[in-house]
């Protein structure tokens, strides 16, 4: 979980002398707004959940609710208030090594496969261990105001820190609804009226359409204000050639179509290490669909409902949107074209915010001037591989263990889904999962 | 879970005639207080845990508390009151199949490892199953005494129900230490008292003398009126030469002889299996052990204690009992030698009535009469392998699938250990578990 | 490998005064005999084979015949010459590493699942190292003529080496058979006429016959002169009830009636382990059994040939054998019975000298005064754990680490098979594997 | 093993009218004869080789020899006479099947981890295969000759076979090393003098410098005439930064100061995945790599040798080669930056035919004008992922069955190595292995 913040003169020394006390306590006063409100709504995610829900831990890539919750105060306790106050006592010792997630450099880790083995601390001591970290964030909030002795830095890692509890929300959902899958009751989280009631607006046909865009020499990447995470960064130049990128998501009915025609049979269509998942994992379908009869239901944090033929297919891994592709005679977008394509667009669509939690069928009519959906319902896979931008550094220390080492094996997603935070996502944003996850909420894009 | 009750006339049949109304109204009347009573004794069991407790399943062998509680509820719904009533109604359908272990003919199984990922029903919806069973089962036996219709098989199957609720009452005493034991903060289940101060009674030091029974024929097994399992039918005749037995468990301060004598090192201590399973499971100790420095510490029910060097070492495996026995130049003994020394004693002992919820070390001066600590304290591990007595016959349907068809692989325990109710044991109970079990309150004896 | 030969005055110290010098020479001469004979009976097993088949490891029980004809080789110079030669010098320092089985005595063991990834010493280096250690094997023997000064003890030991090379004969061709049965050519090990012509004689049909045994106190065991492995010892007093035995195998053409009935779907036949078994390595035939359209063939040492429904049904596991014999209604023999029935019949069957390599079917008329087949054919399971008899003792040192460290999860078979010598095998032999081997020549005989 | 030929007007018909017959007669001709060369250089390489040496398979990425002297004459059978011939007879219709390596258009494959579990064909028997199919293509090729109807295609097909033949004597060197290192016997493949000898011309020693290379669009990838795989193409426009790269490999002296800097106990210097394969594989040195008190050894082709401190280090993953990079604070180069740097320069270097089978020490001053070793000697790793260049197509049918198919969590190796034919490599030529591969020749090379 690392960060780089540009336009920070410096990450390593503390610069005060350039904003004036006032601003500063303005802006002191506006991120603790924000830290409550984060924080709380990391709260409004677990009301629906019952304390059992809170410990399981469905297969290793899922942390239990509870554990979610512990890390991502840890977090704010290990790199906030134990660095900010000389001979910080923790609130609890034992747990910087229960809910350390991978930081090698602050210390040992509980195995990760082995988080789901662990009753206590309950969930009432984690919610207790929250509201005491809480309060010692106030208290050195407010020292910052009165004293004006704290430094950027100290803010910075607070923002940090809420970046990175946002993500986790977004784990929350994501893993709360694999955990639930695994019962044969089909548990709801909560039930969404969204999904019942027809959506607004006049819902578009499966038809889709390509829209061109020239070849030339791009900036990638970000620059200029405003928080971002290293792997975003530098910006820099890339050659891009001429493309056509479809004005939607892949739906859910095109997938069935790939269904019928035997995609999941068919060797030619898959890259050699997918196909080698297909008859491992015996993948007939994407992870939560289920046929009963004719017809296609699936899971959903709203339990157990039928497809939409309309909808964007989601949890699909990259193996399956790459053999889609190429059952289609078509591809996936590199990352700099979707970059490209979402370039100075605004950043709207159906975030976790419009508590759906589930992808949306496209509404109106297509416009030729910019693609639908790049932002929100689902993650979508690029066919670029996760690694780092030329001339990329992590940050020094602890925070730079994040992005940088995971530059392996994956593959790179954009544009947020419906279970992300609006707030959290950008057009430069990278996130990168394996070619085989498909509990994320992930679909595609088809390109040319 | 299998039965076989001697003296009832016929396993198929239905006799009442055979026993007055009175006498039938007043034995009914006592089943319904024993009922209450059992069922009760899982909740004490219970109250100590959190919700969160109840769901962890810490391996494949261990099953959540939360499972205990609703499968043996499901075991009365199962096999007592769908059967005595037509079109009988679940009380959630859904649980005929969530909470049966592994009876084939009711039907399929949740699989078993998987029992650890759900989180519904919560626990408090199994407690509202257990009462409404408990109120249709109150019913039930209220009708019995009213019209004079049932018939004892019907009792029977409820009690042995009972007998079944206080095997898993025993379970979810060893379950939830294993599960608590993962934590590296130690939970405590319950403080004892008796741990912490001194047992009463002039504690015996480490010396063993040997009791000597002569060679002969002898009838082995259960015959006579009274609830046994059919696993311990019919008695029948062995040979047994001559043998010695020692009067009481080794001890823990014996066992750490065997570790200082590099036990766990040298490989012609241990069967072929037995050293197999200390590489590719790294042994080095008894389960929960740990040491500190010098000294000796185990995880037990109350936390993380000192070893006591008096108490019977408990949690080994069968191979660790061989070959600590191979390395005294001694051996175990067999069932029929056990049973040979049990034979008449009173049924007395450190059950979980005491609430130590931990072996205890011997008091008192050694007789030369009867060895000590044959029951209660720990599951006393025979060499003899787990089979069918000659003659044996499994009951008919569903109820003949528990004993017999694990009759593989597995060595048999003797005598109860101090989380076993004292109503549940007797000299002719077999007990059963895979040579290389240890999470079982299971020690040993040595015979010559 | 161990062995026990009762009526040597002392294990320990080398007799000699009681035997005269010419009664020692020429029992020397007779061994000197026997051990060119049965050294080569190897030979004339490996002269079908080519260099390639004599590395193969088809999986971890099998080793490749190169392996086997180093080891035996290796026994004899490890336990004969380096002993009895001061000084010596093995032929090739480093083979005690390779060839060394399991003696954790003797030193370490180049690891049992990876002989198949050697490729040197060669085929023909092994058979070199071969000559050369008969070479001076043969001059020790003939030292010991010359000087009279060498000791019984020694010819002890080489006994024990004949036989443990007649052991691994009978494995050499166990195991060929599993290594070309993977190849789908379907390699012929030796065209057997035997198979190919009517076997001699009537042809009993399927038919089988009870022969009922009256019950007591019966001596099971070895006494008395010849060589004997220790777990045949001591010979010891067993209660044995009355007791019914079949006086033939099953058939091949009975177990097809078992498939037929859906036997290998039924989990209620099973023990619950086989059960697990047949769902995790997907059993549903004996192995080397495949079908075409309605025919059953087999993989045989011959090729693959149609199956005679008359011939003793072979390549079954424990788990196989006791479901089967519970879908009849009776159980497999225990193996006191089985010794019981065996008495003093002679040792007459299909042995490996027939060189058929298949078991055969029975002719003639049934004899009610005594079972046929109970020697060669198939080894039969016996529904015994292998344990020790009461009083069994091990030698001591390396030859002691054989018998008794596999006391643990394997099953008793008695009575040889049609790729066992002659002269191996005799009423008090027990063999044993664990309840899930098929690629032994085994098969089975119904009780009650 | 797809290919695509530049300059071929089109890859589905067979045009014949561009080519003169003598001109034709003549290529056949040369054709022919690269054929004979190629095909006896897998003799030469097999000829120290005994038949046990070559049916083994050490792990599942290592085939059999026999097996790679097969699957390259099947590869011939199968896609060039099989189509050139009506009603084709195969020389052995089951070769098809245990001969194909993942064409899943042809048919199906027998599993590749089991390659190691066949011992028939014999070696012996595949050296007759392959004389019968070169006669085939002998006859084959004459009737080109003759008659002049047979098109390019076929001769296209037929340079494809050596190509892919040529790839396979690389993969029989290097599987043939991993298959003899599992022997504690150190097997020598062949004794080298060069090893022995100091090495021709002065010795650097192990300073390295940067050679600098401006930023700016580039064209990549093959564009012309003359053989290569599809997977070179289309050459295309990329822009690359400036960069600076090191002007010889990284040496094994080199390599020790990061073992000796406990580099394989520093996660911080890893790939996360990287680091847990250290973990889960044990790794402390290179593969091969033996140490022997304080000195380094290594196993090669001529057996255990001292390690030079001045040669390539060699038998690296990626992650090593990322992990070293790390700890020296610089990187890999990418591909594009390494055919940058290869640019035009002569393809010289230490190759196959040196019959060194290892890597060489750089000998002579440093030329400030270009790199050394960049051919030869080792495959280097570039930071580039295995992926497709924009407008990639893979041939049609089953030969386009290789390289697109793999282009998922592999990364690119450029430049050949010490057992790669010369006329096998270009600068353009992309080789592909997976991060954790080790047991190929590969060592990497630094950059900025």
């Amino acid at each position: 979980m690392s960060l780089y913040v540009p336009g920070s003169p410096s990450r390593k020394t503390c610069p005060t002398s350039d904003m004036s006390l006032s601003r500063k306590l303005s802006s002191v006063q506006q991120l603790h707004d924000r830290y409550r409100e984060v924080r709380a709504w990391s709260e409004t995610i677990c009301a629906p959940l019952a304390p059992e829900d809170c410990v399981i831990q469905s297969m290793p890539d899922v942390s239990p609710t509870r554990w979610h919750l512990a890390h991502t105060t840890w977090f704010f306790e290990t790199f906030v208030l134990s660095r900010a106050t000389p001979d910080y006592q923790p609130c609890r010792a034992e747990f910087e090594y229960l809910f350390n997630s991978y930081y090698n450099s602050v210390g040992r880790q509980f195995p990760r496969p082995q988080r789901g083995l662990l009753s206590r601390p309950t969930v009432a001591e984690v919610w207790a261990y929250r509201r005491q970290v809480d309060q010692r964030i106030g208290e050195l909030l407010e020292g910052v105001g009165a004293d004006g002795e704290r430094c950027e830095q100290l803010l910075l890692v607070i923002e940090l820190g809420l970046q990175h509890e946002q993500q986790h929300q977004e784990l929350m959902l994501t893993d709360i609804k694999h955990v639930l899958a695994q019962n044969p009751l089909y548990p709801v989280y909560r039930e969404s009226e969204l999904l019942q009631s027809s959506v607004a607006g006049a819902r578009r046909g499966n038809g889709t359409a390509q829209i061109s865009y020239g070849e030339g020499l791009v900036k990638i990447g970000h620059s200029g204000p405003g928080f971002v995470f290293d792997n975003e960064t530098p910006r820099h130049r890339e050659f891009v050639e001429s493309f056509r990128l479809a004005d939607r998501l892949v739906t859910a009915g095109q997938y069935v179509e790939f269904l019928k025609d035997d995609g999941y049979r068919r060797p030619e269509l898959w890259l050699s290490a997918g196909w080698q998942t297909v008859l491992d994992a015996g993948w007939q379908v994407p992870l939560y669909w289920v046929q009963r009869g004719e017809d296609w239901w699936q899971f959903t944090l709203s339990g157990l409902r039928p497809l939409d033929p309309l909808e964007p297919v989601c949890h699909v891994s990259y193996y399956e949107a790459d053999a889609f592709a190429r059952w289609c005679g078509l591809r996936l977008a590199t990352e700099a074209e979707w970059e490209v394509a979402a370039g100075e667009l605004p950043i709207e669509g159906n975030f976790v915010e419009s508590e759906r939690f589930h992808p949306a069928p496209v509404t109106g009519a297509s416009s030729s001037a910019a693609p639908d959906q790049l932002f929100g319902d689902v993650w979508e896979w690029t066919s670029s591989d996760y690694s780092a931008y030329p001339g990329f550094r992590p940050l020094d220390g602890a925070l730079g263990e994040y992005n940088g080492k995971f530059m392996s094996g994956q593959y790179v997603l954009r544009g947020g889904s419906c279970v992300t935070p609006r707030s959290h996502i950008r057009a430069t944003y990278r996130n990168f999962f394996p070619p085989d996850a498909r509990w994320q909420f992930s679909g595609f894009r088809l390109a040319e």
